[in-house]
């Protein structure tokens, strides 16, 4: 009798402290762009997830990573891979990545291929897994906030968008739709049409009300 | 008494023989981009109108002609206006262009400025007025015929349609919106979503349907 | 013979006091983009030109006047030449533009046709010399300061330039041919091929040595 | 003792048999866009480098492979390195790129950004040093054949050759310097600045003396 008492407490003491130790905290990298880099900032997305995670009592559950440079395309997710999340060994990486691809054609001619974006989002997904964290795919939102598909880059971002969502399914992975969020938004919140000022301070960047919409669809994935 | 009479009677004689000659036949322009410079040839629908007229007993009412040009922008029109068309003292002038406006931008780099757009269409619109004859306006139809907004494209001649639409309104000037009538079209037969061959050929220029298609909807605004 | 003799003093008074009023100072409008905006702020090479002017005591002889805008391309000057130019009853007119009918292919996609660009430039100038006023023609300057041409614009940068050169010279027109002066001060002051810093602050806007450079330039062309 | 030396003979001849069939012929992959997919056909570069083996009587000394494909920047030859060359085990890869990392800026939006040239550039070199074989460098030619530095792309492609120069020479690199040879060529044999039919037919694709000028330079660093 004491053996199997002692055993036990053995077994569940060690349980608890793998747990601490190895699953205790979920680390959670968020990968992107500008919005991502700005999401760490007092009031984005990440530190409103922050708060949250505090609010909850969770905050040995969870460790939360920005990993946003502005500018970034998918192949530039691709080259800092290695260095900025697989090195910190992450449970989870959220790709949130696809504005710039689109947008950098027309602003300085050097976007993404359609068929180098899927490539490319294919390599750092399958690098990532085969590291055995975890990918939680993300739609890019807009550039322009009309609802009525006559933003300028609505067509590509609508089609690079499209690939993500059809991707995600074929690969049975996490989705979080901020395009159709954003969308759907604005379609209750813009009556006038305008194309900033919504969820965005710019046509692209978050302000309040685009953070904290981010943050809750982040959680819904990631809690 | 019998001069006086001998005289209404010329004078009414030579106003009907005059109006037959001159206002009988209805000039037409139709001036745009290669899509109306194929519009002439065998099945155009130029073409097409041409036949139909025909086939009506009408060819003593109308006088069509094309001026489309490959690669125009708006503001290739307004540099060849007078040339290309009011020098032929049209009737009628059936402006039908924006694709251009839209694609060279990618495909260039030298697409036309939203705004630079509107005022050269004005201006053209305006010099067309003052010599008299009355102006039809057609909306760009499509770079890929997706109904799912998914066309890279798609954004901006929304956009670009967007204007031409509120401009016809405010002028109240007669409009042909090809731009819907061919999501519309693509919406109840493409349901594979294919990006060419349902009105077009290659995701701008217009097969046998699309002819057709744009010759009676230009009928409509001519006839 | 007293009443011609009078008749004659009136007449000749009347000559020196119209031309006193209308020649006697020379209005030179200088039209342009952005570069030609901050000319007329404190340092810039309109302001210097003032300076020398009042410096040499000419005050009278010459009225300067800015009609720059930021981002203007030649067929933005075509279409505000009447209200910003015509309407004030220059004597000599300055075009200074092309940078952004080449930039804006690669920063927006709306750069000019190279064709278009000489249409609209020839139209400009033939307008202003049918009001009677002198031209003169002021090539592109820089976009990137390295004089090896390896600034991404500089083969454009020379292809309109060229045409410019061209065009000054079948039509007998005066140039300030200011891409040569910047190429050929780079090529003496700028051992390192910094692509900023020579006579721009931001690879096109001028400095304080750019716009002595330009003012230098324009007052031998004006004077 | 004779088993002994009919061993020995035996192993002798073995070994020489096999360096014959395995390390005999220098095998040279020509990596690239279309003009290496061309330069396989019929008075291509390659072509015309296999019939100065052949008569050379050095068939048994060289095996060349094409492995251009239309299109293609630098991280397409990324995308595809292992399964289109290093699987095939060269001895000697020559990367020629850059024609399109430039050219589709302005043609379709998503040309290579300069940095990003660089690194791909840089990861691709790597990856066929790390498998033994030699690496040879070739600068992108032309895209219009003017020598005078107006063709459109010449400041991207000076840009970027001097990119490919400069990493040439800090990792001590064979290099193929065709953008110089080109516009020499084209600086003696080509009075009228003509865009095309000097080594090109269309600005870019070789002619017979543009794939005579390849093979020749080509030679001189494989040989």
């Amino acid at each position: 009798m004491r053996l199997k008492s002692a055993t036990l407490l053995f077994i569940a003491t060690s349980i608890i402290c793998l747990s601490f130790m190895q699953g205790g905290k979920k680390k959670v990298i968020f990968f992107g762009d500008s919005i991502t880099e700005l999401g760490v900032k007092k009031g984005g997305y990440i530190d409103l997830l922050n708060n949250r995670i505090n609010n909850n009592g969770q905050t040995n559950q969870f460790e939360l990573l920005g990993a946003g440079i502005g500018g970034n395309k998918i192949y530039d997710l691709y080259l800092r891979l290695e260095k900025d999340v697989l090195n910190k060994a992450p449970n989870v990486v959220v790709i949130w990545v696809g504005v710039n691809d689109v947008w950098h054609k027309s602003m300085m001619g050097t976007g993404t291929d359609y068929d180098k974006f899927g490539l490319f989002y294919d390599a750092v997904v399958q690098k990532i897994q085969a590291k055995g964290a975890q990918v939680i795919l993300v739609t890019p939102a807009v550039i322009g906030e009309r609802y009525d598909q006559s933003n300028p880059q609505d067509g590509e971002l609508n089609l690079y968008s499209n690939w993500i969502r059809k991707y995600a399914a074929e690969k049975n992975l996490a989705l979080v739709d901020c395009r159709k969020l954003f969308l759907d938004y604005s379609a209750k919140n813009n009556p006038k049409q305008v194309d900033k000022g919504i969820l965005t301070y710019d046509r692209v960047h978050l302000n309040d009300a685009g953070n904290q919409l981010v943050a809750d669809a982040m959680w819904e994935a990631i809690k």
